[in-house]
């Protein structure tokens, strides 16, 4: 019997064409399925690539097939972000939505952070070259131009979130402003007079959203005025907000954050300053992230399921990709109050 | 002038060639950086590549240069991990390091979950088939096979920690049992003298390694005996392990987690027991993740340098890509106290 390769080299084309006993064009027109091979031959060639343990090389597939397997997931950002964004607990729930979409294909995806021009023409380079059949980007700016640069290029791309400005590209979100004003009439059911508010980031739909939500639900709660800190949804953000409202506004009862890291900020914040929550002070948090019940008391918050708009965000990319003509699909998602032990 | 092609349509070999008035292959031959072209001829081919936006077909290029400019960022556990593996902040802190090592060299992380044999054999077919030049791995359980199958495959690898069986591969780890007996020497100097550990997984070198150095550090106390409860480094399996040794232990004075999400859990379980942190029970966490000071009190901590550690492995990789006959490398990073409020 012939001789197989050593286990440490891996096959190569000229192996499984000594092995067959064919030319090596030959093994290569059947292992890209070309047409016009005798029967016979490919048998021969396929029972060769089994026994050398051949793997075609996926850049030369690459080229007949033009498919990638492989999808880009960007966290594209202002300059200055870098890369511990990635240690926000929403980005891991991102990441976890993607692979339960993506794994069962096979398909991978591969981590880019476009955080300046530089990164960001390199995000378009490499879905150009052929790398990645499209991108999932989670944008943490307004004025991100990428969105805007893929749709140029002609690349699929779908948006976590809708995006600052009007445009033909696909996207999931979370009907934000329905969330927010779960939070108010919670904070108001609760007989809450002096609520403030801890926002996101005016630079973001989302924070925007939860911001004019949040104030047009107290004002129909009889409170026309609600004060307001912008955080930049960090813990520490929150927690710096949170002292900025309890200097200026020392009679609060009752405070809305626009995400889970800014409360739990708040909450230690307000424990400095010997206020008991909920009894002092109640407060409502925006996504039920593992930061909702990683500390006392736990967060009563709206439930953002970023897994599952993740997972969405995923499909709609796929089906662009498989079907470049399809019009670009959004998907808005229904906020939910979990109350717990903070409001 | 030549009329460019269309913004929304890439530019092709043939667009080049038209412009250039040159051939389609020797278009190919200047791309590829094959000799024997007249320099008068590149020039123009080159001039003609800026002018309409061409960009080489990755995969073309890659059968020429037998790089793929990425890497696969593997975490591979036992059945049963899902992607919610991904939430973890530790992951967070890998995928940060890794970044701020790759992407200045314009190399990307490729994103796998490997937690059967089926996936492993995808990670293994995926780096053969030269889709990535290596792997960056994080095993989540010492019988995970897939260090030895890349092994054997003859493919680079490094891998987050020690693996668990000797291995000639590269890896990166932390001095865990010096890191251990950091935290065992506080709480012996603050005093405690009933102190347990909630221990990490006993699959797991880091687990054994930290709950070996407590147990050593705390008998050269004059403790020879240190009771132990289980977790799984989860903030769920923190609290139980707590509620078990408050249940068996109820006058122990001291506790230390081998990581900080547990110390967190366990927090909230002395909370939900009224015992007092530090006055009552004195806690311990490991990692200095962003959980050490997410809740108060805020937690004494032994910091692993995980970003550096996640950097270090990184160029450990590239290192053995560029020279695959270079011995594996191992690299031990110090741990060190921190100290905060609960301790």
């Amino acid at each position: 019997m012939t001789r197989l390769p050593a286990a440490h080299r891996p096959a190569t084309l000229e192996d499984v064409a000594r092995v067959a006993g064919v030319s090596r064009s030959t093994v290569s027109r059947v292992v890209n399925g070309v047409r016009n091979v005798d029967p016979a031959i490919q048998e021969t060639v396929r029972q060769a690539v089994a026994a050398t343990g051949y793997v075609p090389n996926s850049a030369a597939r690459s080229l007949v097939t033009r498919r990638a397997g492989a999808v880009t997931l960007v966290v594209s950002g202002a300059c200055g972000d870098g890369p511990e964004l990635f240690t926000d607990p929403f980005f891991g729930r991102v990441v976890s939505g993607v692979l339960t979409t993506l794994r069962p294909l096979g398909v991978h995806p591969v981590l880019m952070l476009a955080d300046d021009d530089g990164a960001r023409d390199q995000v378009v380079a490499y879905l150009r070259q052929g790398n990645a059949d499209g991108a999932l980007l989670v944008s943490t700016h307004a004025e991100d131009p990428l969105p805007a640069l893929l749709l140029q290029a002609g690349l699929p791309a779908v948006l976590f979130g809708r995006p600052a400005r009007p445009l033909p590209l696909g996207y999931v979100d979370l009907a934000n402003q329905d969330g927010a004003r779960l939070a108010a009439d919670h904070l108001a059911a609760r007989g809450r007079r002096r609520v403030v508010t801890i926002a996101g980031p005016s630079t973001l739909p989302a924070g925007q959203d939860r911001l004019a939500g949040f104030r047009e639900a107290m004002a129909r709660h009889g409170h026309p005025y609600v004060p307001c800190a912008e955080g930049d949804f960090t813990r520490v953000g929150g927690e710096q907000a949170m002292q900025r409202l309890l200097t200026e506004h020392p009679e609060l009862d009752g405070v809305f954050a626009a995400n889970d890291l800014m409360a739990q900020g708040a909450l230690g914040a307000l424990q400095d300053h010997g206020r008991r929550v909920p009894e002092d002070v109640a407060v409502v948090g925006f996504d039920d992230s593992s930061a909702a019940t990683a500390g006392r008391p736990r967060l009563t918050t709206v439930r953002q399921p970023v897994e599952a708009m993740a997972a969405e965000m995923t499909r709609i990319l796929l089906d662009h990709v498989s079907d470049p003509d399809r019009r670009p699909a959004s998907v808005i998602f229904e906020p939910e109050l979990v109350v717990r032990e903070s409001a």
